[in-house]
This record gives structure tokens, C-alpha cells and sequence, in this order.
């Protein structure tokens, strides 16, 4: 029997309608869709009727199907003749591990093909009307996860001395601690450190708070979905255009309110 | 007379269907189209037949329309009450402009919309089959602008010493200066460096070398399009991917010989 094959594609940020038209015509000649337990139930409208899907991937402490296995059956599945999407949260190759399931079916010398997807990084950013540059003041941009952050302190010295925006994924658990290195190593205390999280509706939501603010009063997360955070000077243009209440898409600022704010009041 | 509104939407890195749907739709929905000169010829048959459509923006050393200039545009058909899309490359938060063109309809009082898209950064990377990270290998990425990269020693310092994939748009002219430098502050000799450009029917040509050789023999530029600069581990995984020849979309890698080769042959 001939193979069939896998194609890895990028789902984009989290709503269907962020998907490219070539990762839709591709769902669309689909055998067999794997999808990622971080899309929302929407994708499943936009998945042809009739073909079978499975629901894998994970999430943030809740393994719903090892990585190894995924791999596994995308290979048995393309092995049996059939074209088998793949669809992966943002962008296969910004933190996707689509690398490691491209090796896999390689490997197994099953053909592939790579639809890219939005990634969040700026999926995220440009929804929300956050710029990640911005002529005269940023060119630059790091993209980092927050998992393995900073076990070095040479680590948290480059970002600090960065000078650009620094975005983070996976992070939205560790911000006390993100604020307090950046600043020990001397990044300024009143750099604006922006959190946008989803709900399952993908309303983002967005809080705002300088460094030393997030060390004195924490920023807890607002909702169950995963966050992703900004840090920068473009942050404050971000809050200048929500503040003329123009921008249209609007997302919901969760307002922060010190509690020394709150004892004048 | 209401004012319309004004929509900055991503057209991703240049051919239609890597559009999203929310970006087409946002097209459908338009009284009037200002586009990029980077995008193909191709875009016209995705704006709808019967409004008008003016091709501005501006490429390297072949100004169209100056950005002021585009800035009144959108804010004069908005005040005409019309839905102006401006169609912008790329992502418009990732050295798109759409941070000054926002701030010229916001401050004309006009309603704005962001709508993201794919940028080049990892749009073309995915496409071409070249992950940007990849675990236990890269965890970080950089994004830089090579116009005016490195005036200051301290910039090279830090690409050099980076330890993640390094991304330059706007630099395929720059590359043997680039290559000078990342090893003068410490990087790598044998360093891999892609050059990734797309000709006009959005076909990516490839070449890629070790950074000693691209400042021994050149990486001259292979088309006339734009280029956009990969340097890092993972630039070595796209080469074995390409090398088994089942990836889909196969891109034109332009064969490097060296002169000291091409005598041994």
C-alpha cells in the first residue's frame, strides 16, 4: 500500500478565524485530524464533517497524550494511506515541537509538508493592537519560554540588557519572579510588563502593571487559559491607544488598582 | 457626515493564501484597498472587483509613497465615511509601520481594527521546513532589522553570544558584514547561515553556508526579491530535512560550491 502523508499546520492563536486559507484548504482534504487540546471547540467546525478527529496534545499539567505516542500515530495513521493533518496551536515552529514530529515521520519515510500558522507572538500582539516594534523606539524582539527561564543568571543579564521587546511564553506562573531578576539585574522598575490571556471565547485579556508593581502586588492570572507575556516601552503605546477607546476589537483591561490606590480612595 | 473606519491587516508573507480567513474577510468587506508594494500581483484577485485599489508602500531604494503621505490617505477616504483596508505585508506590528499609521487615523479621530498576520518571520521559516526552535537544541529566538544593525560594538556582542536562532530581516545585503562581526565577538566560525528569498511567484530560494565561507566567498543575492537571514543550530536540521527529500513544497536551494571545490571537480 502506498503511504499517505502528514501535514503539520499551524493553527494560529486559538480562534478559527485567525487560520490561513491554505491551513483551511488543507483540513479540508484531511483523512484524519490530530488536534491540540489548546484550540478552542470552534476548530471542530472547521473540520470536514464525517472524518475522525482526536483531541491530543497538552496543556499545562494536564497530559492528555504523550508526544512519543502522538508521533506514533501520525505515522500508523499516514502509514495506512491516509492524509493526516496535524493541527497545532500557533505556529508549528515557534515552540511547537513540529521539528519533533517532522523527524519522526521522516524517519518513517513518510512524506510531510509544513503549513505555517499566526504564531501568538504577534497573533496575540496584533489583536490586541500591542506593536512588537516600533520606528524610534523598539527593532528589536526575543522570543523566550518561560519554562527554562533564568536558571543562569548570564541569562537574565542579556534580557535585562536587552533594549527590545522581550515576549514570553509560558511564563504567566513566574511573573513575580520575571519582575524581580529583570530589575536585580538592571533592567528599569518602572518597565511596563504586560500579561494577555485568553478565555475560552478568545476575548483576551489583558493586564498592565510596571515591574515593581508586579513584585509588590503580584499579577495573578485572571483566567484558566494560557498567557503570554510582553515587556517594553511599546507596552505603553498599547495603553495610550486602548485609553482613546478607538481601537476597535477592544479587549477587556483588567484594571489594576494598587492597595495603597485603594486606601486614598 | 460618520466617519468610516480604518483596518490595518497583515497580508502575511506575500502569496494570498497565506492570508487568514479574518483577513480575508476584512478585504471583502472594504470600500477601498491600500496595498504594499511587496505583495505579488496575485493579491488583486482576492480584493473584490469594483473598488478602487492603490498600490503604495515602499521598497528598499524604491519609494512609492511616502509613509506620511499613505498616513493621509487612510485618514481622508476614512472621514469620506468609507471602510479603508490598508493591506500591509506581513505582520503590521513587526516592522510593519502600523504602530505611526495607527497613531496618524487615532490622533484624526477615526475607529481602527487590527487584524494580525503571518509575519515572514516564521511564515517563511515553516514554509521552507526550518524550525525557529527546537527542544533541547533552541529555546530562543531574536528578531532584528539589518538597517541599522550593529553600529555599536555592544550589539554584535550580544547576537554573538546569543545561543538561540537569530533572525534578520532587511540585512541580504549585509550578509558577509554580518557574518565579520558575529565571529569577531565570539560566534562560531562554522555557524550555519540561511538566506531565504521569494521571487514573484512566491517560489522561496534558499542558500545556505557556514559563516566563514560566507565571508571567503559571498552570499550574493539570488533574485531580485526581499531576503530574509536564519543563523543558528537549527538551520542544520532544515539541511538533513531537505536532504531526504520528502518534504512537501520542496524549496530551490541554491547548490554552494566553493571556488577550492569547484578545482578539485
Amino acid at each position: 500500500m502506498t503511504y499517505g502523508k502528514v501535514s503539520l499546520v499551524g493553527a494560529g492563536p486559538g480562534h478559527p478565524d485567525l487560520l490561513t486559507m491554505r491551513a483551511y484548504r488543507t483540513l479540508q482534504q484531511a483523512d484524519v485530524v490530530f488536534y491540540d487540546a489548546l484550540l478552542s471547540e470552534d476548530f471542530l467546525s472547521v473540520i470536514p464533517t464525517g472524518i475522525p478527529r482526536f483531541h491530543v496534545g497538552k496543556r499545562c499539567s494536564h497530559h492528555t497524550v504523550p508526544q512519543r505516542e502522538i508521533e506514533d500515530l501520525l505515522v500508523r495513521w499516514a502509514k495506512k494511506g491516509q492524509h493526516v493533518v496535524r493541527l497545532k496551536g500557533g505556529d508549528p515552529f515557534i515552540f511547537g515541537r513540529g521539528g519533533e514530529e517532522l523527524t519522526a515521520c521522516l524517519k518513517a519515510q513518510i512524506p510531510c509538508e509544513i503549513v505555517p500558522g499566526l504564531s501568538s507572538l504577534n497573533g496575540v500582539a496584533s489583536s490586541i493592537a500591542l506593536p512588537l516594534t516600533h520606528r524610534e523606539m523598539v527593532r528589536k524582539v526575543m522570543v523566550i519560554e518561560g519554562h527554562t527561564l533564568g536558571q543562569d543568571s548570564k541569562d537574565w543579564q542579556q534580557l535585562a540588557q536587552f533594549e527590545g521587546t522581550l515576549v514570553i511564553f509560558m511564563g504567566s506562573r513566574k511573573t513575580s519572579l520575571i519582575a524581580e531578576k529583570l530589575i536585580e539585574h538592571g533592567l528599569s522598575r518602572t518597565t511596563p510588563m504586560a500579561m494577555v490571556e485568553s478565555d475560552s471565547k478568545m476575548q483576551p485579556h489583558a493586564q498592565v502593571r510596571t515591574l515593581e508593581d508586579v513584585i509588590s502586588y503580584g499579577m495573578p492570572k485572571a483566567i484558566d487559559g494560557p498567557g503570554i507575556i510582553y515587556i517594553g516601552p511599546t507596552v505603553d503605546l498599547f495603553l495610550q491607544w486602548q485609553a482613546s477607546q478607538q481601537v476597535e476589537g477592544a479587549i477587556t483591561l483588567t484594571p489594576f488598582i494598587s492597595p495603597d490606590q485603594r486606601m486614598k480612595a
